[in-house]
């Protein structure tokens, strides 16, 4: 990242910044729980380089452009720490069904018929669409064709941690989990000096690939130094399943295979004993917590509250769309902070303020990218969310930040910024076209269920 | 209610009604599951009294105003079956604490310096102006000084059914149990002839009434054959309670005291054992189903899907803005299904239909006006919801009901009917002054919590 241009030897000299953004409220998440009444915050080259009272900011910078949003609080652009970008498409095929059904009947036959990588651009373009218009800056993305979801996540300016999806079994995308892996650094290749994306080997799941595989992730993470993206005991039926075959539960033969550390992203991770809390948080895993998914496909409550206390670092994803079915981490954080209350039996669980952090610098940090996102900061890339709260539906407002979580909608996201482009204005996309978006998504709706 | 102009001798002649809405579908929620593709709905003198294919709409009636919704999905407007209207103006300003903590040294202490009958009348008025924009049409109230809430509801033309609250102790609305029937039959009286309104009698709970006020309703409930709306079974407390002082738990003393029946609307009903369950059902009691302030509060998880096995009427409610945030019928539609799934352990269990139907035709039914309203039917009153698909949010759309359920937000909602009125139109409301509604909930706002 540049340094914010030098003020000079002239006292008065106002510092050139590209935009300057005065808010009702600055939310920085770090300190938390600090709330910043009548700031602006100056962009310059894409990164934060000022944080100032609103009645000081005219005389400190002078900015190519200007944003006056006096009803707008500002929070760091949310962090989507799972999900299935690419699934959007398949939103609502198959709802209400039992997880197996769901699988077998449905989202599998649909996948082995259509996933491609014009299917996988498309529904990333879509889901990229609707995260952005929400608020959601950056996400930690795991499907088929890798390259494709990123040459999509690039075109709509998006910052993304794309997942080297590996599994044993043949697929429209690969024959067998080395052809994943090589498929995944080839993409991982052309794209590496891209500065919106960055990535994590993404094996499925402990029941969908084999020790042999693993032990080649590993080595590959240690000499990568990147994250491990994986599902891990999102259901009871999985670690059974474990015991059976390899006489020790999902989490216990990772640890074996070495796979827990600071790298590792255990996602849903809901069905946890003591001592495996007690070793997510001891090793430094992260958790992607998804509890609108978790409920939809009725996996169970994870221990969200626990893993808090034990120390584990915890960020929310919403999974793909086809189990949610949103990719509205606002809604999430929501969700996330009411659920965890509801497990824990006490009202004072998950507050607000770890909510959002939940959403933005917990997740930053398990993607490996808390120097550069999660926060508010100077010196880190203005990736912004800003959130109207003037409306009907948030008045009366005694804390901004609880009004944020618990009453505020993901519709009254006004702009969104990431690295200091302008995504979102108004509550509408600039870059995007809605209308052909919304063509192409037609065409895959009528040939996914042409009687429809 | 009138009957439709009767079309007259002449084959061709085109029957004159209010309004004519072409929609893209129409879900009428009775009979169960049915989609109606470009379908119109014709109103006359409030009154549904066509639902035709769109492409003969043209030729059966002629309307003084036509609205072409081509994109939007028909609902019956959503009923919300419990909520303490006027406490939208304590939204946000306690969150996040224990329950008791919450009560006694914030909520209680805020209600007894504060309420007043213009603090409800504001209050309501806050809390119609949020319901209507989000699809509500009609609400179950539970709140101090009922003749201010019927007013504030009745100058918005939202259906209300208004609580008789009573109590034993004494606050700034009544001194004693006999004071709150009183005044709450004194502003029956007052309100009788409105159409729009109706009213329950409304006991706070078990555990703030006693046997004798409850044998004192239970004969009113009977003499003017009207509603009786209580909470029940919120806490696990309350239980504890009541056995220490009764010996038995509530409902078994509600059930000794005569209160059991299909006059009964038990509010949260979180904590039953299966003879409770099974009592409820066969009782012909209604439940409100309250899933974000269970979860926001830490009651617990009550047993919807068992509830509905065992044949109980289900409804949903929001309750008041201080424990939940919001007044969104749409979004507790949307938790309660997924909760549910979890809670069941089955991702079967409340599916979208189900929910639709609980924020519907069950909630009129708990209502006893179910032949008025809860549906859409030729000869119900005209009380609409229409619902926006065209958003990237909602596509593609696999099926309407699911993705109203699962996808669609309330900011989608696009145009709102009561009783024939328009009352929303492209997400504006028509007769309510948004920015006096703000000043006057800024002016609560600095009474309630002058520092800030």
């Amino acid at each position: 990242m540049s340094a914010a241009p030098n003020p000079g030897k002239f006292l008065y000299m106002l510092e050139p910044v590209d935009s300057l953004i005065h808010a009702g409220w600055i939310i920085p998440v770090l300190p938390a729980g600090v709330v910043l009444p009548q700031h602006s915050l100056a962009i310059w080259q894409g990164e934060i380089v000022g944080i100032v009272p609103t009645s000081e900011a005219q005389t400190r910078f002078s900015a190519r452009r200007e944003f006056d949003l006096p009803h707008q609080a500002l929070i760091p652009g949310l962090i989507n720490l799972h999900t299935h970008a690419a699934m959007s498409l398949m939103r609502g095929l198959a709802d209400d069904l039992p997880l197996m059904t769901w699988l077998n009947d449905h989202i599998w036959p649909a996948e082995g018929r259509h996933v491609s990588a014009e299917f996988v651009f498309d529904g990333t373009l879509l889901a990229c669409a609707e995260m952005l218009r929400g608020g959601v800056t950056c996400m930690n993305d795991m499907y088929f064709f890798p390259e494709a979801a990123a040459r999509a996540s690039l075109q709509t300016g998006m910052r993304t941690s794309f997942g080297i999806v590996v599994l044993e079994f043949p697929t429209a995308y690969a024959a067998d989990a080395d052809d994943y892996l090589h498929k995944g650094l080839k993409a991982r290749d052309e794209f590496k000096d891209e500065p919106l994306l960055s990535f994590a080997i993404a094996p499925h799941a402990p029941y969908t690939v084999t020790d042999r595989t693993f032990a080649k992730i590993v080595t590959l993470s240690e000499q990568l130094d990147c994250g491990i993206h994986m599902h891990i005991h999102e259901t009871e039926d999985e670690i059974q399943q474990s015991l059976k075959e390899y006489g020790v539960r999902p989490l216990a033969r990772l640890k074996n295979l070495g796979l827990l550390g600071p790298n590792l992203i255990a996602v849903h991770a809901v069905h946890l004993n003591a001592v495996e809390i007690a070793d997510l948080a001891h090793q430094g895993c992260h958790v992607a917590h998804c509890p609108a998914s978790n409920l939809k496909l009725a996996s169970g409550f994870a221990p969200v509250d626990k893993l808090l206390q034990a120390g584990a670092n915890v960020g929310i994803g919403t999974d793909g769309a086809a189990s949610n079915n949103r990719l509205d981490v606002m809604g999430e954080m929501r969700l996330a902070a009411l659920l965890a209350k509801g497990v824990a039996g006490r009202a004072d669980a998950v507050p607000a303020q770890t909510a959002l952090a939940m959403a933005t610098i917990n997740a930053a940090r398990a993607l490996g990218i808390d120097k550069k996102i999660g926060s508010l900061e100077i010196g880190k890339c203005a990736d912004i969310a800003t959130i109207d709260m003037s409306k009907v539906e948030t008045s009366p407002c005694f804390d901004v930040i609880s009004q944020i979580v618990y009453a505020a909608d993901r519709e009254q996201v006004s702009h969104v910024w990431v690295d200091g482009e302008l995504k979102v204005e108004n509550g509408s996309l600039i870059d995007i076209d809605t209308q052909e978006l919304l063509a192409k998504t037609a065409y895959w709706q009528n040939k996914l269920h042409p009687t429809q």
